[in-house]
This record gives structure tokens, C-alpha cells and sequence, in this order.
């Protein structure tokens, strides 16, 4: 039986001040949860009417009803599985491969895509500004169809971190020298910018280099969205490599 | 003065049935309304609060209050404007250059994006499955930053269509070959697949080659969105011809 403390207690998780007070976040949905469960992030909670669908994490595993689920969900369609997880360990961020930086972007869409991205093209660090929307929203974990799990994200003061750094900044900035033209070393950091307004003037001054996406149709196409760009340059990025 | 069959009749335009029937659409915000009105599209009736902001278009223009905004938009936070285009006319496709070929794409914010790539990429006309999402649905409008404006979108039995083209087709695969391996020719037709299920059997068939974007990540990383697909696979069509 779930009680009403229980209740408020995990809906305040939605936020971020509860979720930082408490170390922990809310995951939803049987194949996130199941993903989750399958990593190295360690399970608090997990509520689910469904006790075939989650074998793994039994002891910590209480079967509710539907009625219930709707009121622990924040989804307006919720999907078999509410589960409470404690935030992974931040580990040291490592420059021997690439790593990805974000200046304030602040779409939970966006980040959730990049997250998936980075896992996809086997980014293991991803860097974001203290402004940059928080990694356990459930909006951004439901985009990262459960990479969170594989990607370590630290969230640093971006100017004081990367000055500290030795490999190179390449910035993706509408006025860059074309990526076609460039070839990427063996590491780095590729830093991508806030979805209005770009790479922050502060930011801008530490880039070793420019870089951009050239534009082949009409000149008044809207600028590509930051997550779209972020997957052809770590495209290139790899491809480098290969 | 908006009177109530007006209201109505604005509102049935979120409907797929309604736009077809009257050949018109409802596009909102300032931003999305004035590309609109900058291109070849042509306006039915604008709404808006604001009348320095639209400047064009003035015979049809009706200032309208914020309460009056509120009952005609679909939106939670209407944007100032509400405006009724015409459809544009289709044009049949010409394949004298890459063109995008859609099976049953089915997320607004999907199409939205491949609509913005194929404008930045300059691929001009978009070949839609019948069963794919409505490129009028305002979400997927919202998505396309006014991109729709200037690529021909058709819907086509997609089999048939497919068939009669001489054009290599190279479609989008989990087991195609590296894309990092392959020269693309200078035309074509991209063909990518269903969020869910991919190309579907009977058009996998007509495809001439099938590629594949290389996973450098852990295994278990769920496959590429097909929006972020489609911007790394033009990407690499139009850097060979660059």
C-alpha cells in the first residue's frame, strides 16, 4: 500500500531542489526502468503493476494497482512502472577520448537527445554548464530512452573548468570554418551552445576552433537545432576515427 | 469582431479532415506567421494583437484582443497570431538531386525536424508514405520553424511512387553498410523508415543499397532517432558533392 506521504514524497522528486535534497529521481515507464535496472545505478524504489515485466530488484519491488500508478506518475499516460533510483556517482571527467560540453542548453528534449547521441557514438562524459537544464528532468530522461545510465554528466561553472584543460575546444558557431574541411584529432572537447543565443561570449574565448555546418539551401533556413547539429558533428568526429 | 462560427471554423483546422476540405491551414506565432507570409504561400486571414509586428499582409488582417487569441489558438501559450494559409499547390518531384523519401513517419516533431534539415540541406522536395503524420498538424508546423514553405511535401502510396523512379535508392538500416565507407552519387532518394519498425518489408525491397550509421558506444544503446538519422545521413550526401 502506497500512503499518502509516499505519494508526495515521490511527486516531489519531479523537482530538482527534492531531487538534489534526497539524491535521488524518478524513472518511468517498464523499459526505462528495466534499462535502469540493468546498469550500475543503483534502485531505491520500485512501484509497478506489472511483476513479470520487472524480474530484476524484486525486494524493492511493490506490486500497486492501477489507480495508484496514475497518482505517483507524472505522465499523463502512465506506463506500468514507477521506480525511484539514486543518482549515479559523478566520475572525474576523462580527456584521453572526446567529450562533449553544452552551454546552457536548457531544452529537456534537446538534452535527452545529446545524452542518447553521446552514448550511441561512445561519448563517456558529457560536461554542462550550471545553467543547463538538469539531467534528471523527467522530460530529459524520457529523450534519453535510458542512456543516462552509460553516459557520466557533471555539471561544472564552464569557464573555470575548461581554462583548466589541455586539449582542444571545438565550437560549433554559424560562422566556423566548414566541418567538411577539418579533420578532427584523436581527442577533444566539442562545445555546442545555448539554443537562442549560441556559445556565451565567456565561453567563446577559450574555443581553439571555430567550427560549422555548412548551409546548402535557402539562406533564410533556421539555424539547424542543437541537438541535430550535435549528430552530424559527432558523426564526423567518429568517422575520423574509423 | 471574431464571431463564434468563426471560432469554430478556426479550430476545425486542427483536424486533418478540415484542412484537406478546405484546402487551408493554421500556422501561429509571430516568427512562423511572417516567414509564412515572406514566402509563396498564401494567406487566407490573419489574426493577430500585434499590427506593427506583421507588416505584410495588411487587406487581411484582423487585430484581434488577447482574450479573443486565447479561444482561437490551439496552443497553451498562444504567440500573438493566428493566421489561415492556403496549401500550397505540389509540384510534381523532380529528381535531378537527392530527394527525402518517408516511410510511415509518425512523430510530428520528426517530420518538423526532417522538414528543417531538408530546407538547410537544400533538398527540395519530401516524399511522404500516406500513413505518415500530416505535415499540417500544428506540431509538426511548430517543429519546422517555417521550413515548410520551402519544401514540396507529397504523400504517396509509396510503393507504387518508388517503383516507377530510376534513381538509386539507399535506405536507412540497422545491418547497411557504413556510411563512412560509401561515395554518394550526386541524386537519389534517402529513404528512412517508421520510429518503431523501420522500413517496412515491401519498400525495403525497392532499395538499392542499404546503409547504416556506425554505433561506436556500448551495444545496448538504443538506436539513432530518425530525425537525428536523417541529419547525419544528409550531412554526408551533401558533403560529397561539396
Amino acid at each position: 500500500m502506497v500512503v499518502k506521504s509516499q505519494i508526495k514524497f515521490i511527486k516531489s522528486l519531479q523537482q530538482k531542489k527534492y531531487r538534489v535534497q534526497h539524491g535521488l529521481f524518478v524513472a518511468e515507464g517498464i523499459k526505462m526502468v528495466q534499462d535502469l535496472l540493468n546498469s550500475d545505478v543503483k534502485p531505491f524504489k520500485i512501484y509497478s503493476t506489472d511483476s513479470i515485466a520487472l524480474a530484476t530488484g524484486v525486494a524493492i519491488l511493490e506490486l500497486i494497482s492501477e489507480e495508484t500508478l496514475k497518482k505517483i506518475s507524472g505522465l499523463v499516460t502512465p506506463n506500468k512502472a514507477v521506480a525511484i533510483f539514486n543518482m549515479p556517482k559523478i566520475k572525474p571527467v576523462n580527456f584521453s577520448d572526446w567529450v562533449v560540453a553544452l552551454d546552457d542548453v536548457r531544452d529537456p528534449g534537446n538534452l535527452g537527445t545529446i545524452i542518447r547521441l553521446c552514448d550511441w557514438f561512445g561519448i563517456k562524459h558529457l560536461i554542462c554548464s550550471k545553467n543547463s537544464v538538469d539531467c534528471y528532468n523527467p522530460k530529459v530522461l524520457q529523450a534519453t530512452m535510458g542512456s543516462i545510465a552509460r553516459v557520466n554528466i557533471v555539471y561544472e561553472e564552464l569557464t573555470t573548468f575548461l581554462k583548466g584543460q589541455d586539449v582542444p575546444i571545438y565550437g560549433a558557431f554559424m560562422e566556423g570554418t566548414s566541418i567538411y574541411n577539418n579533420i578532427f584529432p584523436v581527442k577533444g572537447i566539442l562545445l555546442m551552445g545555448n539554443e537562442a543565443n549560441g556559445i556565451s561570449k565567456e565561453v567563446a574565448e577559450l574555443v581553439s576552433k571555430k567550427i560549422s555546418i555548412p548551409q546548402f539551401g535557402n539562406q533564410t533556413a533556421e539555424s539547424l537545432n542543437v541537438a541535430t547539429a550535435t549528430a552530424i558533428l559527432l558523426s564526423e568526429i567518429r568517422k575520423a576515427k574509423s
